[in-house]
């Protein structure tokens, strides 16, 4: 083209750096989403997805509902939809909630991609830059990631076997932190895989009413219980004050990219108009597919064939912990979901170690991860143990056993 | 349950409003979705919807394509994936779009659940509060809303035959407006159905280069033309600094929420961490779908298909408007796409005919929908011709004619 000089330099000067908002420097990319890109090679034995098993995933039951969902209402499915979701699947999942003693209605519950997307709506209509959200420290990756793109400022309390511990969050408090959101994964937690005892549900509840706090419970594994009883959910203890978000990704697929927010009336309200902004609304025709699948009555049933086979895979993997880890190390031990979290002996690195890990085909994700101001967690990981199948879990666990003790021997 | 009298002051003294964010003052719902809710009475003849006409939609395709998928590559459909989306398809786009001569690779091309979600990451990357974007006005009801959740403020330019006045932005900022944003729908634009003259887009090109100003080409029409020839798109006149949208909601569905971002590569990495904060990925089912369907070369069959469809709407509703309308109306006559946009004599107010138009069984939006600061528009609507069949538009439009007459006799 016959550019004059002077736009060829108009050109050459143009940045995209230069037009960037302010809360883009707050954004990178996942650790663990860049991690999980070196370990898609065949060889490496992954610890470090949240994948499920894809050897349960409801294929047949994908077809059946496909094919059904086109033949009958096939114009509806591909049509444009409303904000808050497909009404049928939001009746069957106020009904499925019931279960929990979760009374509520489906103009309480609003559809969305993923949590992940429920995360990025509580960021932008609570987070103004430089508020405070108190989360676990380690806490979900991925709060941690949308709520940085709000510019929060996160303040933490640590985690022992009975989750959280909220006994520190009056103290900081008094200390000067004026927090105005807690984040609280009450089940299973990511990545730390301890339940919040039903005493420290209670009394986080009495702590957001004393100091005038907001909840978000993030329960995407509460399904998945391997062995006692359900625990009250918070939502049930605090219905004016929490927002509760589960998913279909450990239930049915994630590669439909479908979960729901509930929360009192008034905010869903306020939520449809922020999702109607963000993307108009969720697929039409992935939730007839999940509505459709639900109402036959397949999720309890499914649901059982999980949990049998994710208790073999975490036995598995704690057998194998506790055979070929090196003294000095430990490890929680979940009652459900998909991870524990493992800490290596004191003198040991695991975002140094990673190579290492990688060099045996074995991956992880370091323990820093998951600390939003990165103040912790050098020696711990986490490990997943849904995807990989039990022979492959024994292995790796003994392969990095093995690093491991190479690595500390070599000090 | 047995709470203090305490405890039940501080539940009730909760309020959720105390506690949203500053930009949440700004987010309001869609005057549009609302009122898609009004008109879903069978009854209605609706020309207020974007919507496509359902009984095109490929419901066929896409049963073959399920079964296709779900058989051989169900466990990667279901699974987790990329956040940039599935390769091949993004591999197809950039392959159709060297048809337009816009020569990109996949690593340009980011999928998004619809082109809302593109305008909101744009949001989320470029706008800080109080930032200015420029839009024509009218502008698409849309990207208003995306944009206020990031507080923005809009400036903006009129729209005429040729599409928006890209020579007022000198005066505009010359006059002390700092835009850093320009918004422009260059093909049948959504409100006005007009598209952007090729010396226009030239020259907006070379005020963005003389004033530092990116752009947003937002083209969820430009396959749909009916006549004419394609124009260059402005991602070709200026690649350095233009950002592409477009979308498979009009040629192939909109329920299955997909569309797609262009861009520099370094940018579409800014994207992807944008995109990771808000809901991980796209979901990999219809993803897979919408591929293995494109892939069969069906969508440019099909896409024929639409053009001659919609081009028999518009004719029909361009004649019943001549037909049927009252002295002192007029409107665009889109080339393409699935709107145009008309103007009633000035006596009437379209936001308060609307009742009398609902009164008659027939559905529009008034025009103000699309006017960012709310300064103008009040003698116009926006009418779809896309959804409803030739007849129900003929009939629509002579009952608009007859209520408009009546409401202009009244007066």
């Amino acid at each position: 083209m016959g550019l004059s000089k002077a736009t060829k330099e108009l050109i050459l000067k143009f940045q995209w750096e230069d037009f960037l908002s302010e809360r883009t420097s707050r954004m990178k990319s996942s650790v663990i989403r860049e991690l999980l890109k070196l370990t898609e090679r065949p060889e490496i034995i992954s610890f470090a997805g949240g994948l499920p098993a894809p050897d349960f995933f409801p294929i047949r039951e994908f077809q059946e509902a496909c094919n059904h969902i086109l033949q009958t209402e096939g114009q509806m499915a591909l049509q444009y939809s409303s904000t808050e979701g497909y009404r049928p699947l939001r009746q069957f999942l106020s009904d499925k909630m019931s279960k929990y003693s979760i009374n509520v209605e489906p103009e309480n519950i609003m559809m969305v991609n993923g949590s992940q997307q429920g995360l990025d709506l509580v960021g932008k209509l609570f987070i103004n830059p430089f508020d405070c959200v108190l989360s676990s420290r380690p806490t979900y990756v991925g709060a941690i990631q949308a709520w940085n793109a709000y510019q929060a400022n996160f303040c933490t309390v640590p985690l022992d076997a009975d989750g959280m511990c909220v006994e520190e969050i009056p103290l900081l408090i008094e200390a000067g932190h004026k927090p105005k959101l807690v984040y609280v994964l009450p089940n299973f937690h990511n990545p730390a895989g301890t339940t919040l005892s039903l005493e420290r549900r209670k009394r986080l509840v009495e702590i957001a009413r004393q100091y005038d706090l907001i909840i978000l419970e993030d329960d995407p594994y509460g399904e998945l219980r391997f062995e006692g009883e359900d625990i009250t959910p918070i939502f049930r203890l605090a219905p004016e004050r929490t927002i509760y978000m589960s998913t279909f990704s450990k239930t049915l697929a994630p590669g439909i990219r479908l979960a729901w927010v509930v929360a009192p009336k008034p905010l869903i309200q306020r939520m449809i108009q922020a999702k109607q902004g963000a993307d108009l609304h969720t697929g039409t025709f992935v939730q007839m597919i999940a509505n459709d699948i639900c109402q036959r009555g397949f999720l309890r049933r499914h649901v059982k064939d999980l949990i049998s086979a994710y208790r073999e895979r975490r036995n598995v993997m704690l057998d194998a912990l506790t055979e070929h880890w090196p003294e000095g190390s430990s490890w929680t031990n979940p009652q459900g979901g998909l991870f524990l979290w493992a800490e290596t002996p004191e003198e040991i690195n695991t975002s140094d170690f990673f190579k290492k890990a990688i060099a045996a085909n074995v991956a992880y994700v370091p323990g820093i991860a998951f600390y939003p101001n990165e103040e912790g967690g050098h020696n711990s990981m986490r490990l997943n143990f849904s995807y990989a199948n039990p022979e492959t879990i024994n292995e790796g666990i003994y392969r990095l056993g093995h690093a491991l003790k190479e690595a500390i021997a070599g000090k």
